[in-house]
């Protein structure tokens, strides 16, 4: 979320977020099957009279819906991605519909583990099934279907948004234009995992964690989702965005020679952590993470990501940046390879940008131009 | 600790460890005084009638003062460098007599605070001083003092051990041969102090931490030792290590769609970190990530490396690892750098493998005979 005050200029402005309910069952990959749903999403632009120039934002781990404009009862709550589409932005309201989703299992306003089940009357918690990118996909393709969209112009996203968004044109061929697969790894490595599986283990073995059904206990796992948050946080900035945002700065001028805060780093973290564990539900967490690390294409076709993005038709921009060390620009160029073996129209760029993953939500001039051009191009 | 059955043709054999007691006050680099304290120590080989081939191994984060050799009660508890020091080894213990020592504030013998307090015949608990590199140097001229030992012909250490070398080449500037300075880094940068204050906080948000005086209540922090743990783990191995190592291996061969272990590294992360926690102690680990967060010879000298260091007379073996993102080789060439303007005498190696920052620990080859040659070359 982002605190500055909204710029009525180019913004959307007020929006509202709407809720839609799904009640044919979901069958999911891991063969739980949701009976029924509801998925929150926001809407920007106006839907063309074809249908034809419909945009649809994924989200990554923390986020939601909420992309671009603000609410009318908290305008300081701008939507996450508000830098990147709007009135003349590069993802321009003024010509493309644009949407967002909190996807299954979120914790935003979608059914997700704090959501009541229909079948006990309590919220899900523990019984949540574990949801996948390619169950997101589906969950997608259904609100597309329902809001009338055959085709979407584009579908964008980074980091975890951006695997939904490649997944859209392997499970999808025919109904995506362009896929922007910003900040992005075909499959998590296995730091990638450690990282998530610390994360887990901070929630999970929280003693307020309760096996995962803390609601009933009328307690959140705060401490476990502090901690994984500020674990994020490292992974999400470059060491050289970090030294030169901190350095060695010492929040009292000195050396304390205590436990309390002695640099501007542990002060940044705390305060991240903290405001996280106050709105982010730990079950949600704990899920994204599983579908990150579950994300791997190629596995059914043994491990040849080439041979799993065969049937694609979309037309890419795959972006990554110098200083991603999360997934860093050879993970992009896996996928590139990928889309160039099957001789798919593929746009590359590597942004030299230090501010490391978080790269992908910044406005970086480079990156922002060539989205910019990108979707001016797209036929409608 | 090194699981492998010992071979007794070339290590030290059976070693028993001396416990010394130190009744003259200890004032820390916080102001802070220890009364009196123990420290606990190994020895390897025979020191010589000139006194003049002593070795002195400082250990980093969670390592102590059993370098080498194994104990006649448990063969199977081998000395964390045993690879590197013994008869005929690189240190070479027909040659050298080499001394191992916990630390102050450790937890494997030496006075720390798990120890009883005098002044209250309780733990000290959350009243152990914090304690630094510098305070580490000063005990540790006090043991070789009490040894006899005025000078050593090598400070040798890796990691946090590293900076304890370079230290003592800047504090007793006449009293050290060689410092052996592997894997190292001249001062955190905030990526290292975050890991750092993480691993602290699932420690001091443990229930069970109760403020640092746990001993009282019959508890220890586990899960938040546990978690630091396994997150030290992520940070000690390179990308490409725990890749070949792990990749993306499943434990149980299929996806289970569940928060069971998964996948290799998170049963490895597991495991590292449910053994860890059962015999180091929290208090122990915070001290020491704090030694590490604080060291700095820079600061006093308005951040010039360079004028810290002027006054040492050592000479240096500086040893880098290309995989080591925890402290890369672009951290090691400031302290040479340093140490060149001073033209004091520098051999310096980036040695190119692969396990990322715990290579320090392991027998390569190019690095053992690099040792090795050095060693061999120190006049006693």
């Amino acid at each position: 979320m982002n605190a500055a005050a909204p710029n009525i200029a180019d913004s959307v402005g007020v929006v509202v977020p709407i809720d839609v309910h799904f009640d044919v069952p979901l069958r999911l990959k891991s063969g739980a099957v949701m009976p029924q749903y509801d998925l929150r999403y926001e809407t920007y632009g106006t839907l063309n009279e074809q249908r034809s120039n419909a945009v649809l934002v994924c989200h990554a781990l923390n986020a939601s819906h909420h992309v671009a404009g603000w609410y009318a009862n908290d305008p300081r709550d701008v939507g996450w991605w508000d830098n990147l589409i709007g009135p003349g932005k590069p993802v321009d309201t003024n010509r493309f519909f644009v949407i967002g989703v909190n996807n299954l299992g979120g914790c935003h306003g979608s059914t997700g583990p704090a959501s009541i089940n229909p079948a006990t009357g309590r919220p899900w918690g523990a019984d949540f099934p574990v949801v996948t990118v390619e169950d997101w996909v589906e969950a997608q393709a259904r609100l597309a279907t329902h809001l009338g969209i055959e085709r979407f112009a584009a579908v964008i996203g980074g980091s975890l948004g951006a695997m939904q968004a490649l997944q859209w044109t392997m499970s999808h061929p025919d109904r995506v234009g362009l896929a922007l697969v910003s900040a992005a790894a075909p499959k998590l490595s296995a730091q990638n995992i450690a990282f998530n599986e610390v994360a887990r283990q901070a929630i999970t073995t929280d003693p307020d964690f309760h096996g995962g059904n803390y609601y009933a206990h009328g307690v959140v796992p705060r401490r476990g989702l502090r901690l994984a948050r500020m674990l994020g946080h490292i992974t999400y900035l470059s060491d050289d965005a970090m030294a030169e945002k901190f350095g060695r700065e010492l929040r009292g001028g000195e050396i304390k020679f205590g436990f309390d805060v002695e640099f501007e780093i542990e002060s940044y973290l705390r305060y991240q952590g903290d405001k996280f564990s106050t709105y982010f539900d730990a079950n949600t967490y704990l899920r994204i993470t599983k579908a990150l690390d579950y994300f791997d294409p190629a596995l059914e076709h043994g491990g040849n990501l080439s041979a799993a993005v065969k049937g694609a038709k979309a037309r890419y921009l795959v972006v990554s940046f110098t200083s991603d060390w999360r997934f860093s620009p050879a993970r992009s160029r896996e996928i590139v390879k990928a889309l160039l073996d099957n001789r798919l129209d593929v746009t590359y760029a590597e942004i030299d940008a230090p501010h490391g993953h978080d790269a992908f939500l910044m406005d970086d001039p480079r990156y922002h131009s060539l989205i910019r051009a990108t979707m001016e191009s797209l036929p409608l």
